[in-house]
């Protein structure tokens, strides 16, 4: 009964050991070299004495040596813990702390963060160091009790075998992104990981013909299932953006000839709204995946015609593998989150904890399936609170429309409670995106004496683009109730964002 | 964290619940119906005051009750214990006691054995009668205490739930057919047999549109993974056949416009030689599998040409849930069982225990991978035995070749030992097979004072055939090593088989 999820690899290196894995620029290697890597980082790890069940911490950024150690600490039986890398020392403290990471891998170019966080976390043992020639501060001499990744691969016997894991051990302890509280560790388990990546695959056709562009983070649940397992899985070509900028990605698309892109609504703005836009043809492309938030319907439509595709919204978080709901290329509804993903099951929940059943009628969406992590690392309560009879409350709000359909509304905790009525900030959100000169769009609720809170937009607009706050205003009074239009509108250059390119509330408030 | 068989026909449902989903003659269930009769069958065994992780044990044939009950346990989250429909009131009572089963759920056309093993097993508080009309006995009063299947489903809420097993938890405890030993309970668990439909259905290239005529078994892990759970899956239509007869499966095959057939050796042959096998069109055959046994060449080729298909040859045990090898639609080799499954490793292991890297040596097969089971249920020594690091020892003999398809070279206990020279019985009876004369063939050994074991043949002649022993041993000298050729041969109207038409030889010997 082993199941783990380096089979994934191993699979398609078998079946085709010479084909295109995953490339960074003129760099590539094919499955059966990044397989031999693999099981070399994990014979490094034997020869470390780390431990099978030890954990091991990635601060790495989108560069081959991510995928080959995420496989590597499969193989070694090694839970694996990826970390944002743009955390600064505290946060890279808190991650490994928190973890019990023995073993942090990091990339030369965030060695600062790296190695203080490293250095005042007791239980931190070793720190790996991937050289990044032309980063800054490359080709220094590695910290003290510091190893060399290349030299340490080198110098270890590779480790073929894949370990007798069980289906519901853990293989990632993913940190979500902390919109409240202290970031706590999803811990996803092979099954979880695995039946995700193979779903997702057959959902969006790929094939070994599949070649997607890594934008997303592969530290993060989106970029990690969607496009490294997925890809691998389905024997494709992974090629790796280190970091998201519109131009790069056209280009990108156009030499490595991408079928599959995967972003966040912001990534699509981005590539709509850059200044050769209308240069590039994206024909190769065969299926676009929106996620991680909602995608404004304005901006689907628009990229769609542009570029002659059929962007796929779907849904999930870190706690779900992430995938749990998607449009289908059979049927998409503009500005829904589609269906549930096979082997999901969804359901709306009221405030009384009654399971809604009729069409249209808000409700929290809980998840239960393949998907749904085993829990949050030693939180018992807070696993407790989050996943009651397999079901995992998400916070977020959504509707069903009579075809199954499902709609987000908002996020539970978004929500904006003004005088009694309920103003859930997508709705207005929306509004906004269907003015012209709106690039970007927030609405949050801030205090207010009688009402307890009001509503507040900020927004960026189009480079070149005018309105005034006034307008803005009256353009929102024009589409919604009274209740739910911004009393006012802060106007901002940006809003700011997470490493996926969401936009980040808790920092509007 | 979730996983359960369930999933599958209640995905399936979700998504077309008018489409068919399993049929018996003119008796059809669509999948809303299907999958609403299971929950009310778990509804039932609550009703009962079974307790989730209690085991219910199903001694049906191929009838819609089987599924129906088989998901209503897992909706109950009890696993279930299938039992052999041939079985005496001894091994009835065997199988109750060994696998603790709490309920039996029964065919009335099988109800004396059902209600004897029941009676003698202290731990079966229940029996469940499957009305059988028609069927021998049928419409009697129920022995006192017996309850009526179709009655308790009815007065019973349904359980529409799925409930929060994990992936590693048991569904299914299988009983091997036992050819050495008394029978043990392979405990097959949610992650085993879901994944292993899946994989299946999608090499088998089964959808919405398949069509598949069970003929075999469901009890036995081939029938129940590749035909009922793989095309409930896809969400195609189960056409059951309750018990095999070729002039049977071909008039289904034409009415139901069959796209998927799967059966072991003995029923091709079956097919073959039927009287009216050259009235049939078969042209909606889009696959057919070969397992169980090892398939003829000759056979296979026949049918191929006469049909226009393409048998896909494939290997697996009860203990693997069952798929662990097949050939694919892309290439396939005449007499080999293909190459290993998707997210399943095989190796070949010599006498002393180490791993044949090299081609054509042959060496005992080991499985490792999502179908490998938990164990044999109570038999902590047999478990320990069978499964090493992973690793699932066969008892199977093969070579592999150098494009990695496997060959059986035959069951490590069928080998026969003649004189200090290893005589693999299978190729002995692909020579047999090539006689025009001959319809079954099985090669055993027989003691022998001198040289251990000596070599014998019996055989089963085509209907309207002659050949004589001499013949036929002559034959065998032409094509074998001097040590290989059978001394002696039996003829014989037919062969011992198992439920699923495989040759007994246990029962030759």
């Amino acid at each position: 009964m082993s199941l783990n999820l380096a089979t994934l690899l191993r699979t398609s290196a078998r079946r085709r050991p010479h084909a295109p894995a995953v490339a960074l620029g003129p760099e590539q290697l094919d499955y059966g070299a990044l397989d031999r890597a693999a099981q070399r980082f994990a014979g490094g790890l034997r020869r470390l004495g780390v431990a099978r069940g030890a954990h091991v911490a990635l601060l790495l950024p989108n560069v081959p040596e991510f995928t080959i150690a995420y496989f590597g600490c499969h193989l070694a039986g090694c839970p694996v813990v990826p970390i944002n890398a743009l955390s600064v020392a505290d946060e890279v403290a808190y991650y490994l702390a928190d973890s019990e990471a023995r073993v942090l891998v990091a990339w030369e170019g965030l060695l600062p963060a790296a190695e203080s966080g490293c250095a005042r976390t007791p239980g931190c043992e070793r720190l790996v160091v991937v050289r990044a020639p032309g980063a800054a501060g490359a080709g220094a001499a590695l910290p003290d009790g510091a190893l060399d990744f290349e030299a340490l691969c080198a110098a270890s016997a590779p480790e073929p075998e894949i370990p007798d894991t069980r289906a519901d051990d853990t293989a990632v302890l993913l940190y979500t992104s902390g919109t409240t509280g202290r970031p706590k560790g999803a811990e996803l388990t092979h099954v979880n990981l695995l039946y995700n990546a193979d779903v997702v695959a057959r959902l969006f056709e790929m094939d070994a013909g599949s070649v997607s562009l890594a934008v997303l983070p592969l530290f993060h649940s989106f970029g990690q299932t969607v496009m490294q397992n997925a890809t691998l899985l389905a024997g494709g070509k992974l090629v790796l953006l280190p970091r998201f900028d519109a131009g790069a990605a056209f280009a990108a698309i156009t030499a490595e000839r991408v079928t599959l892109f995967a972003g966040v609504p912001t990534m699509y703005f981005a590539l709509l709204h850059h200044p050769d836009a209308d240069r590039y043809d994206l024909g190769t492309l065969r299926t676009c995946v929106s996620g991680g938030a909602p995608m404004p319907v304005e901006v689907m439509r628009t990229f769609d015609a542009k570029y002659g595709v059929n962007i796929l919204e779907g849904y999930g978080l870190s706690e779900t593998s992430p995938v749990a709901a998607s449009n289908v290329p059979e049927k998409k509804k503009a500005g829904s989150i589609g269906v549930p993903l096979w082997g999901v099951e969804l359901r709306l929940v009221d405030a009384a904890g009654q399971v809604i059943e009729a069409a249209n009628v808000p409700g929290e969406i809980h998840i239960k399936g393949h998907n749904v992590m085993k829990g949050y690392y030693r939180r018992p309560d807070a696993t407790a609170e989050a996943i009651r009879d397999g079901w995992f409350a998400t916070g977020d709000v959504a509707v069903r429309d009579l075809d199954g359909y499902y709609f987000i509304v908002d996020r539970k905790k978004d929500m904006i409670l003004r005088g009694g009525f309920n103003v859930y900030p997508r709705e207005v959100e929306e509004v906004l995106y269907q003015h012209p000169a709106v690039l970007e769009a927030a609405v949050v609720g801030v205090p207010h004496e009688s009402l307890g809170e009001e509503v507040k937009a900020v927004v960026a607009l189009k480079p070149g683009a005018s309105a005034t706050v006034e307008e803005l205003i009256l353009h929102c009074k024009a589409h919604v109730a009274a209740y739910k239009y911004p009393r006012s509108v802060e106007l901002r250059a940006s809003l700011p964002k997470g490493p996926t390119g969401k936009i980040l509330k808790r920092e509007l408030r």
